[in-house]
């Protein structure tokens, strides 16, 4: 550990602008105009993963954004450690409520703010300088393959295609991820869950062109009015979701469960000023733990229709659209809920429009195991990192792949995130701690010496 | 009769280069980009109204865009009409539905395509050259006052304070206004009542910032789910709103006067074909010429909130917003009605979050008599120009400046519009048939010379 102290101690400067160059690339894969930085963000990567020592470092093109891969195989008896991360990141939008610009990294009250600076390029790339620093300081106790795919923020399309093409290549005995949160340094904990998701575009189309509002207002259905009733539908009034069958295949958790989730610190008052809002919202019968964990939710993620500009403009449109995502929890389906969702949407669609389901992206709800050899890994180098035991939790975030590894690889995952909730993602003012960015590179070198030695 | 016909004949391709000349200015009074343009605009109809012969030509300024008046006084004896229109235009968005560019004129199967095309370039300019044709032909029968003005669109703002500083100047017998549809050039119509306006813009605010759906989605009200349920519980299942007092005002029809006003022309099937519907929608017990006629609405005219770009992104927004506007009836008050809807949605807002209600501009309904001599004179003059008595009709649209100028100047308004409800006011591919608008310019005339002889 002083070993590991030391050089991270050493290498703090240099190890901030790599991160900050990493975070200059506007790689935001939702959006083609931006194609071009996201390629040069997986050069950089690239680049890095040699630079540390990594062997057969690639960049393998994909039908969409390409996959970084590299490895050091130091021995074919020691296990293997097979690290996911993404450098893509979410679009910046709404640029005007960022305090610094979104690819203009700044510090601000030890606080590095970007986009991406926590969700990923911040957390994996404390991977691949804990890897440096085991090359360095001749540490490096199992072998280590690298995969950081660009299209996470948009599904991981075309991932699942490159990992059934290089089973062999990505064959190992963990996948070791850093995409999630820990309730703090104080408190360390381990993701044990992630939901899944099923994102899908509605469009909702009354007359055939934009009408004038006072010439056929209250005479032809106005398709913002219906949609803002369709959507209104899909929670009744105790915040449940009313696709029929939605909750069929929902885990139920049992009581002592519940009751070991909430046991996790949270404190109701202070979440809900940290947000600014007088009262929360949720499904009736279940804490705010449960219900950004264990419980599927349905959000609106945006909505647009008619004349958004500035001033006012009598028009009734032709169209209105929202962008609708579900997240799941097991035993629920991507596949079944997007169909379940396409179906009702259509059903309950009156005959005076017509609707448009356009599925976007899904991921299937997973469950690590906390029983494993990786998962007690993990836990003895937060505990040797941090000083205490990590909490497990239940995340309500989605990482999809992580079933695709286990159904194609076979392999569980170890969510070891040093985010926090706080860090914005996917926000405004997306920021990761500098803290949390040297202990996480301190913490993973401890994590491949105890699952060397508990393997 | 057969002097104007041959007048307009001779100068048809003038008349038409002059109006594209006039459509080519973009002036858009909502948006502050296009400032310059609007300014343009005017300078260039000051010129056109100099050209024909107007005298005191002149530009005023306003606080916001400026009113052009000119005039041509030949007879204090003789009655005086003052024209009133707009050279200002609705925004052109959305752009990418034209099949042309809205500022540069095209003409297709003769029909003018142009945003102003019909409403009210177009229309406003009829009155320019029919008073060219009139000075021209020696014909001119009564006085003639024009105010052309720049914020139609934006709720004639500084309207009210320009009529009320030049009550003297705007002295006249009738106001005569093209800015209103007859049903067709084989069924022509006058429009006897207008209805009034209240438009607000409301903004719903969830959490302080952004967040990320997965990790707050569930536990955290979100600002568009929670204003689809306000916008949807503002119509209940008769396709009446909700707001109470909303109807206190409105003045019903009698039978006898329900029963004239469903004998105009009207067929169902060849409405719903023409807007690309399967069924029609509206308030139960009303039929679609009183639904658009003689009943007030609540239209939203445009809604936007969260992640509006291209692919996914999991964001709960901040906050959601809507553009609504009502379309009032006699005898309404549009001032009593916005603070009816204001007090309305701030008390069905909950506590998960809070809403802000900003009134954007109104008008007052209006009714205009058709036992008038400017009324008979309308009618004579279409009569003899179309070779059919015009069917009273009641407007579905707004023109908040017909009860200013009764209230100021004790003056009552004939609404002579040559436009068709096909023309796609406020919508992509405005047009005006050049039919239409020679067919305006032979009628204006005709209309001087029975207001004069009936005066």
């Amino acid at each position: 550990m002083q070993k590991i102290k030391e050089y991270v101690e050493a290498n703090q400067q240099r190890f901030l602008e790599e991160l900050f160059d990493l975070l200059r690339f506007p790689s935001v894969s939702a959006d083609p105009k931006y194609a071009a930085d996201v390629r040069n963000a997986a050069e950089y990567v690239a680049q890095k993963l040699r630079d540390a020592g990594g062997n057969n470092v690639e960049i393998y093109p994909t039908a969409g954004h390409p996959i970084v891969y590299g490895e050091k195989i130091i021995d074919a008896s020691k296990p293997t450690v097979l690290v996911y991360g993404h450098y893509d990141v979410q679009p910046p939008d709404p640029l005007e409520l960022w305090e610094t610009p979104p690819f203009e990294p700044t510090v601000r009250d030890g606080k590095i703010f970007a986009r991406g600076a926590c969700d990923d390029k911040g957390q994996f790339y404390m991977h691949i300088k804990a890897f440096e620093l085991m090359q360095a300081t001749g540490t490096l106790a199992c072998n280590v393959k690298f995969m950081i795919e660009g299209e996470e923020e948009v599904g991981s399309d075309n991932l699942g295609t490159f990992v059934k093409a290089n089973k062999e290549r990505l064959a190992a005995d963990v996948v070791l991820i850093s995409d999630t949160a820990m309730i703090s340094l104080d408190t360390p904990s381990l993701e044990t869950g992630l939901r899944g998701l099923s994102y899908v575009e509605v469009e909702v189309t009354g007359p055939n062109r934009d009408l004038h509002s006072g010439v056929y207002g209250g005479a032809v259905a106005n398709p913002i009015t219906i949609l803002t009733k369709l959507i209104a539908s899909l929670h009744d009034e105790n915040n449940r979701i009313t696709i029929p069958g939605f909750y069929d295949d929902v885990a139920e958790l049992s009581d002592a469960e519940r009751k070991a989730l909430n046991e996790a610190p949270f404190n109701e008052d202070e979440y809900k000023q940290d947000l600014g809002v007088k009262a929360l919202w949720g499904e009736k019968g279940y804490t705010t733990i449960e219900r950004t964990g264990i419980r599927p939710t349905l959000e609106v993620n945006g909505i647009w229709g008619g004349y958004i500009g500035k001033g006012a403009k009598t028009v009734l449109p032709s169209k209105a659209s929202a962008k609708i995502s579900m997240r799941l929890v097991p035993n629920q389906d991507s596949d079944t809920i997007t169909a379940l969702f396409t179906k009702h949407f259509e059903r309950i669609a009156p005959d005076y429009v017509s609707v448009k389901v356009t599925p976007h992206h899904g991921g299937q709800p997973a469950v690590t195991p906390t029983d494993s050899v990786a998962y007690r890994a993990a836990e003895q180098a937060i505990e040797e990192a941090f000083g205490k035991k990590p909490i497990p939790t239940r995340g309500g975030g989605s990482i999809p792949i992580v079933s695709l590894f286990e159904n194609e690889l076979g392999l569980k995952t170890v969510l070891m995130g040093f985010g926090l909730d706080s860090d914005n993602l996917h926000s405004p003012n997306e920021k990761y701690d500098i803290a949390n960015y040297f202990k996480g590179i301190e913490t993973i070198p401890l994590f491949h010496k105890y699952f060397a030695e508990l393997s």
